[in-house]
């Protein structure tokens, strides 16, 4: 097999990898996702963040064994469209990504789900190497989640793996997706902004937006986040804990349901806290796992940024083997 | 294949099916399950409850193809051994019930977890038949829960399914198993009667016990709760609808996970209170089901109370298949 692209399709940027045979990233771009437009106007830069990472790699993207691309919204692989993808611009419909991209680039294209591809990536190159089962939390502006199985990939009817609307306390906060008590409406750097905002104003003191207005943001990234924690905020280390016994609660129940052997961390908060955070969710889990003398592994996702593009261009090897 | 014995081992009771070639019961038998001694006298009483279904089937136990047990506790079908079950007499360490049987029976003997057989039952010949993933909800004395995805049962390492523990409430109402916040602290049978004599024992008005006295019962048995309902009274609806509110909490949490086709309502309480309350759980999981556009079916289990005994003389089935 020849080389594959990979594609990580965000609401804040598109990451691209182009690995080679042996599984190294030869070459890899990033841009931001469009703002306005539509799902043309992604797809263009899409195409065009894939010739920039093919290039480093030294190849045309005609010279693809093929694209995968691990999108958001709904994604329907066999007929090659994306829908309600809420966080890309005018992208509320169905949209033919496949063709649009192949028309572009000349190279067949798959297309996965984001969190999906990046949990499948941890477990065949990353922190979930050793394990059967797994599952993979992405802790950034939600929280999203991908289940391996017994070597496989879990998603049901299409839609599995939706931790972030775990529900940790009934009748609890309100969560961005208009229902209560998801463990993303404590742990989602969305909320946790939102609250900070409306604490902030309530005159409660804190540098987040001070650092945020210092690193030239206008949302409170991981970064700013992290910084405050160093500064010991305290208004940013009381959201962050809220955050990690949410995460706690809403991992153990998912464990006393599967029983996985490992669970691993990643996502935009996930890896710039990294290791003692990783270790927080771990002793946040503990009150309320069920096989408490036995608790799975949890681990840091361990590709990095990369992961959600490295584990798209895993669809291209699956799309061969179906092929033939 | 002949006939095949399966048998449903609880805290309460030892139910036994005798399954013909045809999958048709073609005995039963039922015995309590003893209240003191330990695994021994457990052991002969299951084997004088298998003889009687056996007769009941014109056969001898040496007879048929195999017998398989659904347990509770710690299931080790490659040992033989159940440990560490609670609610069987003297039942804390490991014990040999796989040699204890077949010596007694003269067939060979299959060990399963109770719940994932019931489990496997509605999905093979009850409730669960059109669809291909599946979550058993077994509503009883406490809560258990068995998973079948794509078909297969999935146990994780072996302690999955434990849906009674997924948290609805965080440092929520005090569970059974020391934790906080499970929904079996608020669904569970056992709960629902701790807290129903507490609030009785501050003087709250409620036929619960009067009804127990009547119908000669120590306990608040599904029957009771039931007839309670039925005439009306305010403490036993109150109780119901806060388990019925922590039952679609859960399970919307656990869908939100896993996706399945189809939910499936058992255990003592689910049967007994029937149709009309899986109604109500399906109502009391739509405000937390995050795909709620495309809810899973929700269904009564079909088998009634032999589905835990027929699930386990499935196990002989694997069991031979397994051997040639």
């Amino acid at each position: 097999m020849g080389h594959s692209g990979g594609v990580d399709l965000g609401g804040t940027k598109i990451q691209v990898a182009i690995l080679g045979d042996d599984g190294e990233v030869a070459g890899q771009s990033r841009r931001p996702t469009p703002t306005a437009g539509g799902p043309k106007d992604v797809a263009h830069e899409i195409a065009g963040a894939l010739r920039d990472a093919a290039a480093e790699a030294g190849i045309k993207t005609s010279a693809l064994e093929g694209i995968g691309v691990g999108s958001p919204g709904k994604v329907d692989d066999e007929a090659g469209t994306v829908a309600g993808a809420k966080n890309l611009p005018g992208w509320g419909g169905s949209y033919d990504l496949r063709h649009a991209l192949e028309k572009a680039c000349g190279a067949p294209v798959s297309l996965g789900n984001d969190v999906q591809v990046a949990t499948d990536a941890e477990f065949e190159l990353g922190s979930g190497q050793p394990y059967r089962s797994l599952l993979g939390v992405f802790w950034g502006t939600g929280v999203g989640g991908g289940i391996v199985l017994d070597g496989r990939p879990w998603i049901g009817r299409d839609a599995a793996g939706e931790i972030g609307h775990v529900v940790v306390r009934q009748n609890g906060a309100l969560c961005g997706c208009g229902r209560r008590g998801c463990m993303e409406a404590y742990a989602g750097r969305a909320s946790m902004e939102a609250r900070a905002r409306r604490r902030a104003g309530r005159g409660e003191n804190t540098v987040l937006f001070k650092i945020m207005e210092e690193r030239g943001r206008t949302r409170l990234t991981s970064g700013v986040w992290s910084r405050a924690l160093d500064k010991g905020d305290p208004l940013a280390r009381r959201l962050i804990e809220r955050a990690v016994r949410a995460l706690g609660t809403g991992i153990a129940s998912s464990q006393n349901l599967l029983d996985v052997e490992a669970v691993v961390i990643g996502g935009g908060l996930g890896l710039r806290l990294g290791e003692p955070y990783v270790e927080r969710i771990r002793d946040a889990m503990m009150p309320h796992l069920f096989d408490d003398e036995r608790p799975p592994v949890v681990a840091l996702a361990a590709l990095g940024d990369l992961g959600g593009a490295i584990g798209a261009s895993l669809l291209v090897k699956k799309a061969v083997a179906a092929r033939a």
